[in-house]
């Protein structure tokens, strides 16, 4: 089994906290390469954490363990959960962190087995005391040793965008990178299914007040200063400024409507 | 050896300085696996240094070293050392960041031996020229090859509760975590012991004009936007609210006091 | 070939994306030692990039692969390229980051056979769909494989102190680093030369309105509240104010001048 191990958490970069992870880990597994994919979730924002996850997973080597500990109800009843899926290995709390897996799950464990977490489980981080050790055992240990079968794994629900009959897409903003740029909801895909049902018409991103009267190829391809429009590296659309700070600049925020807006022949 | 090498320091994360040091460490020892504890330690914070490598230390395998850099006096005539304990080892300026060790020191010594340090040794960047390269030979060289023994190792006070004949408890804020959780300085230990000695009575702990009516099991167990207190990760009692940053929503400092109060019978 | 590959960009940490880059190059290298230089060059910011270069690279073992990801052109036709000098190796894009390296290039090639790199390359992301395979592939490949010589390497004019007669120096504010200490792009070395042209006089540094009286040997020499100036680690003098944050506290920028002002005999 592989013996990488990727760690995404809202803990921030100033506290201990990621570090001892990795000591729990390598107490277990010296042996793991242990890859920080970002440690800063907002707190407790799980449906950042679930996109985050959809983003980055399939760049991995097969068998890779993708730790998740984004975790508002730690130490409540809410259960800790591995699940195996085609390609990968899921760790982390069973609240909705994992709605965008690589493929269905093949197999889900409601961890129970306490020989595999640390001796003592504290009721405020079981980042260290259940899911760091439970992943350093998982690089050599079957996942029925951890728990049975979790047969409710919760899901949360992503916003989708609306297609009308015109082919007219209405989408949203829902989230902001680090430099500012402003991804949708709307994926290229939709937006190739709708050239094709209303005939290659011209296309228009509508944001706001704004009219974006085609789409980009590149970020410089636009004029600075002004918005562009482009499909990004994840499939999705994203609204940008060139060399600007889209979030910034314009005054929006995650939740506002983007349209993609067809208007006469191409 | 160990080959594990963890490294603190509050040189942050936008300077080359942390990856300097790593290609300090690999040039000796390729081997070597680096951990980041944090770089985020505020600048020159030595009780901030001391209190953080009182909790991570006792995660990691034996034989560990620890190497911390928050460093004000910097080519000044302090001293570099190697303090080596019952698990581990540590190495960095003798100021007062290794006042929170896991035993007593087994042995410390002076870092005078400069065939262990690069060829020229700056005034300002001992984390490069000194504490890295020294970690690094450290894996595979006694102790004693660095220097003579340091027989004054500096440690510095960090504040004490004080418990009243009645049992009440009046201690500090002594930090605040990313979640804007606060931490004081009240252990579980000291809070068991006064308990015992009034007879499980109710405690109550106050905090400014906030009055927190019981100890909570977990985050979510407390009422949102109301504080809440409970007994940590590190065990030591910590202020929070759920779903909050008690940091920025109440007007709460470092150093402002933090009672535990007993009430009538439980 | 070394298996070390460093990564410094402008991504900042809160997004997957060199998460992302970790993955690939591990999907290639499963034995590749990568180590962050830094994530938060301001965006697109090609000088501090390669200022930091400059900085960083020595302290690596030969052979180290060097990755710098600052790229406003992304997916216009600006071209990527890997760089070899004497004792490393460079990838990225070809905009100027590659300014200050070890030595002149022994060779450079134009990246531009895509066997080496992600199947689909995105406009947006070339970190992960080029520079990220490109470099593991690099460390077991022959730098001829990737494509053609590339002899039109991109370099940007880093500002230049200006030398009077009377040996006195006009530099500038170059950087500040993590503590808000001034960098100057005025070398010690700059400063040797007019010392023993002019004979050894009474050096002043002028900085705005301020008159510091003498080069500081360490930073707590200089009076706290009062500014210092110091050759520091990188052997460039930098004005700092002990135990305090110089690019706070004085109202200065990058580009303000600053003087080596030589007076009387010493």
């Amino acid at each position: 089994m592989s013996e990488i191990i990727t760690l995404t958490t809202d803990f921030g970069y100033r506290d201990p906290n990621v570090g001892i992870m990795k000591g729990v880990i390598l107490s277990t597994q010296p042996n793991a390469t242990i890859i920080d994919i970002t440690h800063q979730i907002p707190p407790q924002d799980i449906m950042r954490a679930a996109l985050c996850v959809g983003s980055f997973r399939e760049y991995f080597p097969r068998d890779a363990i993708h730790v998740v500990v984004v975790d508002p109800g730690v130490g409540s009843n809410r259960e800790a959960v591995i699940v195996k899926t085609r390609r990968y290995f899921y760790v982390g709390p069973n609240n909705g962190v994992f709605s965008l897996l690589d493929s269905e799950p093949v197999k889900a464990v409601k961890i129970d087995n306490m020989d595999y977490c640390l001796p003592i489980i504290s009721a405020t981080f079981h980042g260290r005391d259940i899911f760091a050790p439970v992943a350093a055992h998982l690089t050599h240990t079957p996942i029925d040793e951890f728990g049975p079968e979790e047969r409710d794994l919760v899901t949360i629900d992503i916003p989708r965008p609306v297609m009308e009959a015109n082919g007219n897409i209405t989408g949203e903003i829902i989230d902001f990178d680090h430099f500012g740029n402003a991804t949708t909801n709307i994926t290229a895909e939709m937006i190739r299914k709708a050239e094709a049902a209303v005939g290659h018409k011209k296309v228009e991103v509508h944001l706001g007040e704004h009219r974006i009267l085609s789409l980009s190829y590149y970020y410089q391809s636009a004029h600075d200063g002004k918005p562009g429009a482009i499909i990004n590296s994840f499939n999705f659309l994203e609204i940008f400024i060139p060399n600007g700070n889209a979030e910034k600049e314009f005054n929006i925020r995650k939740g506002n409507a983007v349209r993609i807006v067809f208007g006469q022949a191409d």
